[in-house]
């Protein structure tokens, strides 16, 4: 069976081995490779290396830094005493897109799910406790509206009553700018049980 | 506006301009390579400057190879009189993959596209000819069946017909195991036409 050159042949059977790519988009990806400069080949290169070893966990929140405690942790302006609890580094970046968010953050590393084995060892509870216990306003839990989501919520709601914190979570509800007629029933159901006074 | 680590970002904004990856892909795949060990990325990053400069073309068929000639132009045991005319490597890989075809092989490089300016000097016509002039008993064009497809072959034909060369090109009709129901009516009506004798 003919293939490829063995080089091209590699670089292809390795970008299959990367989330969402398939064969045939890692066979488009190499051959646009081949299609660019070297110098390019090798800023691509430099770019996956140098973003794997300058990369680590802030030893606070659990996010994404190059430098430990990360930007957010170590900012003076932002309100020590709230601390949003989210699953993945990733969600940072969306909360902090709303711009109406001051306070700090504290990363799961996931949500529980007993079918896949992760339990409540695996997620940063005990570090999440360890903040609440030194003293903290409020801990926001913003996870998924999911059946994982809501279960990891309760277990770490729970978790922090003992040190009477107040535990918030994100409301659920209709999507702003969405539309009534196409919104699910279980997210239209919370909307109007969670309805709130004008 | 916060963003990921310098480096993170980095990696992110590169992988989103490979095709057919989007910036939501490229984020998922970056945070997939955070979590491989350094070996691994190192491996990565190897191949693709690896397949950089590795891969070149064949000067004969104009395939990727790493040696000149490539390895089915370089086989003594296939057929010298027989070339067959195909617009990107790739489709080299799909012919053999038949295991009905013994000759050599043409890459023309693309297909003739007015409107995307690319012309006849944009492909590798010329050397296909040469190869036709140095005494062939047949061209074989196996392009595609679109409406360039088709424009390129006859102009590849026209160009031929000269050398008094036998030009033939690929059937058009119903796919192997396809269904006659679910064909599109240029595929039925063209089976229709070219129908052959039991």
């Amino acid at each position: 069976m003919l293939t490829f050159p063995p080089a091209l042949d590699r670089l292809i059977k390795l970008m299959s081995g990367l989330p969402g790519i398939g064969r045939k988009s890692a066979t488009r990806i190499a051959l646009r490779l081949l299609d660019s400069t070297e110098a390019e080949c090798r800023e691509l290169a430099r770019a996956i290396v140098n973003a794997r070893e300058r990369t680590g966990r802030c030893s606070v929140c659990g996010g994404f830094t190059e430098s430990d405690p990360c930007r957010i942790c170590s900012d003076a302006r932002r309100d020590d005493t709230i601390v949003c609890v989210i699953e993945r580094p990733s969600d940072m970046l969306a909360l902090e897109r709303t711009g109406r968010y001051g306070g700090r953050y504290h990363v799961l590393g996931g949500l529980l799910s007993p079918l896949d084995g992760v339990g409540p060892e695996d997620l940063r509870i005990d570090s999440l406790v360890e903040r609440a216990r030194s003293g903290l306003s409020e801990v926001i839990l913003a996870l998924n509206p999911t059946a994982e989501g809501e279960a990891t919520a309760l277990y770490v709601a729970k978790m922090l009553e003992p040190m009477g914190v107040r535990v918030s979570r994100l409301a659920s509800g209709l999507p702003v700018g969405g539309d009534l007629d196409l919104a699910d029933e279980l997210t239209l159901g919370t909307a109007l049980e969670e309805r709130r006074d004008l």
